[in-house]
């Protein structure tokens, strides 16, 4: 092991696959390639025209394999890194993304009499055409008391493994009979890599049911589901589960040769794109929360012990880290809510005068907005224009806007969008506090953190906290990297792995004591209109949803 | 009065005075012009640069003299009828508008000593600066229990007499001394054509706190108000108060040739605009409510007995028409709510969309809102942009947005908006209602009514009201004409003016079944936030208000 002093982290996204090549010591970047997917996010049809339905959203797996051959290629060439150097690879993947494959890991979608059939395909996290099932899965979860059921606060998310699963033997059961495995695009991914089929105990335990020292829902369970159901989990998915940090196996020759790497190099077990960033941003212990903010946010903390937490997506003992209870929350919509607002309220005169002064419209709102002090936009906005994903986990909710004037500027709209958000992230920590899992400040990675510092600002004034960003700006990558360090033996755990190769950049987000002031008050408001709306005083927003459906037949 | 078949009717707005010439006995437009103001809306600065404090709002009367001179002998050279055909003259005026003058009606703004000094111009109806005085009036008003607050619903308004005229005392005494007389411009106008001062029982029972049989709040009341105050009705403000459709006087000698009118012709009682127009719609008994439409919207409704009705403006017996207690209910923004929307809510593809159809931006969105169903938006907002001016009376109120998501569209923002000015109008009709004034059916006039097809069907379908539109689509002008026909003998009262002279367009607005079902689920939904934000449950709205003063220290 002396010469290897390179980790290898591939981080397969939702358009793209990036590859990094660091070194094991310091975490610095050697080299990188980003490989875009050919056939991306295929959301209206198949390659082969086959129309898909709304909701849908699908992959090809043979775009993972080709950032394997082309990605790891590119970095190795560049860095000219000899590969008996390189100590172990990580992987961290998109999830629940999951396909079916024959029992020797060909995907179905790649078999000749299943190419127009959709669910042969990978479905990705954002497939959402299986809310149906979802519920149908909440309601006998609910009725039997089912386990599972408490570690997501009682919602089984449609994007999970088995809502995809009974969709699919709703829809297709010859897909689902011809399917000799089910399997997490990232443990798939693994199992290509080395030979050998595992899964990782982190989608396992946040998307598969699976709770440690408990295993999976009974056989019981999956025939009241639907009866097609009730081997499923002896027939298609059972395999070693695998702790994160460990060795799924080692690189088969093969696939050596076809990455350019040596045969039996550590490749680690597969981790959640999200979790992987958790240690990339020096959270290896609790107290510091985790934010991964794009078009969502995820809030990770880890814990002690366990918790049950309103309103989070999910509770897993060793989910995140080894040695610690990982929580998960989230935000539905964040980096997408601002999105809207520059999709729908930027004006033909706003676009000029962002002109005039060589900014880009968003730019140039961005800095009007932030020239507002807290409070004088009068507005006050609930940040659900994607549903409520915690504390509340309802997707019927929808967003607010309270306080507007003959006066309100699209400017202090924007404004108010951001602190929506940012109370939102609150709502989070304080659900956290409740429980005796504080927050004493937090790292934040992601687009929207790297690129927003007047929104970064606003969220450290509304939370009182400081935050702080990583080194890297790849912290899905990067983490990924440290699973392989981690599980090629050159540190011995998560902690080593982060102190030697994580760092967080000198700038630091400080709460302003008067802005902060400003908005614990506002705050205030924000959560009686989250209660009003969102706990059941009045369901306005859901029956409007309601309404809507019945006059457009959707 | 055989020879005489023609009435002049005059009507003074806001941006402009607008002289209609009609047959007494169709009224039938025989012309007319409209004449705008020099000096217009002073709310910057006077004429000489002086500079004004914000939420002032002044005019020059020098305009309204110019009207006289040239609007009247304009209509009359055209027409080529008689001076001595003329019937009778009426008067519609904005109102509150108020100026201080001499005693011999010489504006004190005309004087040398006082043309730099704001206080010394006139008041205009939209001159807000005056709110601390309202609120001083309506504290003391309510401890003292004065009956001029009730029939106000215990909310005398910033842009009436007496806060204006406090407004004058606290910060301008000498003019407050100078002045010896302080008059409705409406009032001030007509003296200024008959030599005589009276005053009309319509502006001083609506903003005057004149209560017919009653009088003014006695001298204890105006003393403990500011002691100054103690005289000023006897001083500054007592003279015959005369119903409408009297004769004022005849008109001067000087002023007949000035306007190239008969002397001696007669000239009606002043009656304001938005009350004129009432006649005009062909509204003269109860149960038809008349809705001038525009940046916003006055209710008129005609009663047979005294009601205190919540959140009315107004409950004046005789005060619309002689032998009814005149009802007036508003809402402070409707068009204004629309104009914003098209000031901030309108994108750059929005208009170039609109452009290659050949439509304004604003046309296009109104189309593109229009196809929508009720329902579809999923939105539903409160009305409150401008404050809520009936039933809560509340211009502490804001404007609510519910229901928003990522694919909530501009054009459907725009119509939820639509649809919350029509609530806005539901509520008004069932705080008649509760009341024992229906509403059968609606007349509406005004700027709206007549250009915005999709908005009054959506009042129609919101209301479940047939709306129709007066043939005259200038009801102000059309209904000053009718008090001189009235005021002149022409017709015996209002009922008998209003058959000969109006009628209504043949086109209904009828309420749709199936939109109308669609709407009375979103009115409930309407009523409960109006009641939780308005009614004190939650005064979230107030208190962002609040922060928002404090933070600009405005």
């Amino acid at each position: 092991m002396a010469a290897a002093k390179f980790a290898l982290g591939i981080d397969f996204g939702t358009e793209s696959g990036r590859v990094m090549l660091v070194r094991a010591d310091t975490g610095e970047e050697v080299a990188w390639s980003v490989v875009p997917y050919v056939n991306g996010v295929m959301d209206r049809s198949l390659p082969d025209d086959t129309p898909l339905g709304p909701d849908w959203a699908l992959q090809d797996p043979r775009d993972y394999l080709f950032v394997l051959d082309r990605g790891v290629r590119e970095v190795m060439r560049e860095s000219r890194v000899n590969a008996a150097e390189v100590a172990g690879i990580g992987v961290a993947f998109t999830s629940c993304t999951m396909l079916p494959c024959l029992a020797d890991g060909t995907p179905l979608c790649m078999l000749e009499g299943f190419a127009s059939q959709p669910h042969a395909w990978v479905k990705l996290w954002k497939h959402h055409a299986a809310q149906r099932q979802a519920d149908r899965i909440n309601q006998l979860g609910a009725r039997r008391r089912e386990e599972f059921l408490r570690i997501c606060s009682g919602r089984y998310s449609s994007e999970w493994l088995f809502s995809k699963v009974l969709q699919m033997v709703e829809e297709a059961p010859e897909v689902y009979a011809a399917a000799g495995r089910l399997i997490e695009a990232g443990d798939w991914i693994v199992w290509q890599m080395t030979g050998r089929e595992v899964r990782s105990e982190c989608s396992a335990g946040y998307k598969g049911m699976w709770i440690k020292g408990q295993g999976y829902p009974s056989r019981a369970f999956f025939h009241e589901l639907d009866p097609r159901l009730e081997s499923v989990v002896s027939e298609k998915i059972e395999a070693p589960i695998l702790p994160l940090g460990s060795v799924a196996g080692g690189l088969s020759k093969s696939m050596a040769a076809r990455m350019g790497l040596a045969p039996g190099t550590p490749v680690a077990t597969a981790v959640i794109d999200a979790h992987a960033a958790v240690p990339a941003c020096g959270v290896t212990e609790p107290g510091r929360l985790a934010m991964i903010m794009g078009t969502s946010i995820c809030h990770m903390l880890l814990g002690s012990e366990a918790q049950m937490v309103e309103g989070m997506c999910g509770v897993v003992e060793d989910g995140i880290l080894p040695g610690y209870w990982g929580y998960e929350a989230g935000q539905a919509a964040v980096g997408d809510i601002y999105a809207w607002f520059f999709r729908t309220g930027i004006t033909a005169a706003m676009e000029q005068e962002a002109g005039r002064r060589g900014l880009s419209p968003a730019e140039w709102v961005t800095t009007e907005a932030w020239r507002l002090k807290p409070g004088e936009s009068g507005l006050l906005a609930l940040d659900w224009w994607n549903g409520n994903r915690s504390v509340l986990m309802d997707a019927g909710l929808s967003g607010v806007l309270a306080g507007a004037t003959l006066a309100t500027r699209p400017e202090e709209i924007y404004r108010a969008l951001i602190e929506a958000t940012a109370f939102g992230t609150r709502a989070v920590i304080d659900a956290f506090d409740a429980r005796g899992l504080p927050t004493r400040d937090i790292v934040a990675c992601g687009g929207l953190a790297e690129r927003s510092p007047a929104v970064m600002q606003i969220f450290a004034d509304v939370t009182g906290r400081e935050i702080r960003l990583p080194r890297s700006f790849q912290a899905s990558g990067l983490g990924a990297a440290m699973h392989g360090a981690v599980a090629g033996g050159y540190y011995k755990d998560f902690g080593a792995a982060a102190r030697g190769m994580t760092g967080l950049l000198e700038r630091a987000y400080r709460p302003n004591p008067a802005a902060r002031s400003v908005y614990d008050r506002l705050y205030c408001e924000y959560r009686t209109l989250h209660d009003y709306f969102g706990r059941g005083t009045n369901d306005v927003l859901k029956r409007l949803r309601a309404i809507r459906r019945e006059v457009t037949g959707q």
